[in-house]
């Protein structure tokens, strides 16, 4: 039996189908000890070990004293990295965000690459003008940009190599990354967005990275360009954004993730004829991939190894 | 010089865009003697080599009695192979539409996994039902199952692996292929079709595909099953189809290929909601892109080396 205390405390809108996952784990030195999905339902005194949704552990953590790790199940992790309390392990979840954003990110582009909403409208045209054959455009020998080249960015490469595009990132000094074709710094946003057909936003929600994307930018990119948000909605001026796409130089911009979520009802992102909005579901963590990090993790921790994933309180990812 | 006779008749709707591209060739041992979009406009007696789409070619190719070779610009030379001449040498242009093919299968695809339509009709949903977070599927772990394991269907291999699809083929006799999962034989098809999430069709029109896709294959599929075909019109029985996508079974099929094209306007598929119709625009073949294979073709035509992707008028394809 490891002297470490492996209590759990699950605190998620996931709470059951993670209890099950767990459960299944046949781990004997673990015990669920709480398992719920609202914060006041959890006696903090109680948390040693919390498996959570980061909106709802920054209700909780500061209260709880015992807590030694915290798994989260997002990748949204600032409000927690911002709290005082610092004395525990905070892990998140990299790696299996990947394979959702990179289906993500092509169904998209190829939508707008091959037409498809022409082709639909053309269905329920006048009889005899349906059958006008346009021809659809191709990402092969275009170039996709991603804003923020780490390990989800990376998940993106494979099939934009399979689809014959070519790949350039930018990362806040340009350094070099495997797989790129070309690396450009924060400092040259300008000159890397001149090269873009397509560009992929997954910058880290930091102060360096806010209004990141803006006039400057957006007015660089070519004409017929296709933005793509799935890092942050602090990245983006949206003013700045729906000037760009009103003055015609942007195709359409398909957004995850915006400064306030939900979305407010209000807000003309949801009206505009070229924003797809994608209600931050571009790639949402399957409990049973939650599971498979969590029990990665407290393996090690059962046997006091590093925990993977650790985020960093002073880097602030 | 070569001793062979390089007078070129070029016959296609892109005539004149094709005779740019193969002028900036700048090969001497060629003449361009006619170019004409309309079959009407070609003297017969002038022919030796032609490129041309097949549908054209097929009207005037049997009074061509010096041809001794046409370059076809599409992949739908069944007309021409069913011809009594036989006495030149028919190519293809096998290799350029797997590049255009991988990008409509995998945009459609995609469409229905991460469910496109779902997100785009909520922005217009009443301002307090409008962030649903529906859920996305993903192809991740998925089956794709191709019938006809041709050169235009390996083209599809690597995007499907990258995004991490089983794929699984099927020609008449199952006989291996690299890179699928598992083949299988046409007497099979029931067996193949309760195995896939997605059908791409890209059999050839011979009598044995004639229907192949019927009530039985279409029956085994399962549920939520999507239908491509981007072969052959003649492969798919249509009121089978039409009956599978009434009964609820599957999820979507995208037509590109028509026993009539134009489709009629006046078919269901034009007005059926699960029916997409992408009206023949699956694998255009680029001026350019044909250019290219002819002039490779052109080079070992004047060393009298055998052609690249030659027809065989006995196997008719």
């Amino acid at each position: 039996m490891p002297d470490r205390n492996a209590e759990l405390t699950i605190l998620s809108r996931d709470a059951d189908l993670l209890k099950n996952e767990i459960t299944a784990l046949n781990c004997n030195a673990l015990r669920i000890v709480q398992c719920a999905t609202r914060a006041d339902d959890i006696d903090t005194d109680k948390v040693h070990i919390l498996l959570a949704d980061p909106d709802l552990a920054v209700k909780v953590v500061e209260q709880c004293h015992q807590l030694r790790w915290c798994q989260s199940t997002w990748a949204g992790n600032k409000p927690l990295l911002q709290l005082a309390k610092q004395d525990y392990t905070l892990t998140g979840v990299r790696g299996i965000f990947g394979e959702k954003m990179r289906e993500y990110v092509f169904a998209y582009l190829l939508h707008f690459s091959r037409d498809i909403d022409t082709f639909r409208a053309l269905e329920s045209a006048p009889q005899q003008h349906r059958w006008m054959q346009p021809a659809p455009g191709t990402l092969q020998g275009t170039t996709l940009g991603i804003l923020g080249a780490g390990s989800i960015a990376s998940s993106l490469l494979p099939v934009a190599h399979a689809f014959g595009m070519r790949v350039i990132g930018l990362n806040s000094k340009g350094e070099a990354q495997p797989g790129y074709d070309a690396m450009f710094a924060s400092a040259d946003k300008q000159t890397f967005a001149a090269k873009c057909h397509a560009i992929v936003n997954l910058l880290p929600d930091t102060s360096a990275t806010v209004n990141f994307i803006d006039e400057r930018f957006l007015s660089a990119l070519p004409e017929g360009a296709v933005f793509i948000n799935a890092g942050r909605g602090s990245a983006v001026d949206d003013s700045a954004l729906l000037n760009a796409l009103d003055n015609g130089m942007l195709r359409a911009a398909v957004l995850d993730v915006f400064r306030q979520e939900p979305l407010p009802a209000s807000h003309p992102f949801w009206s505009h004829p070229k924003v797809w909005v994608s209600q931050h579901t571009a790639a949402i963590s399957a409990p049973e991939d939650v599971a498979r990090v969590f029990a990665e993790n407290l393996d090690r921790y059962l046997n006091a190894e590093p925990l993977h994933y650790q985020l960093d309180f002073e880097r602030g990812y």
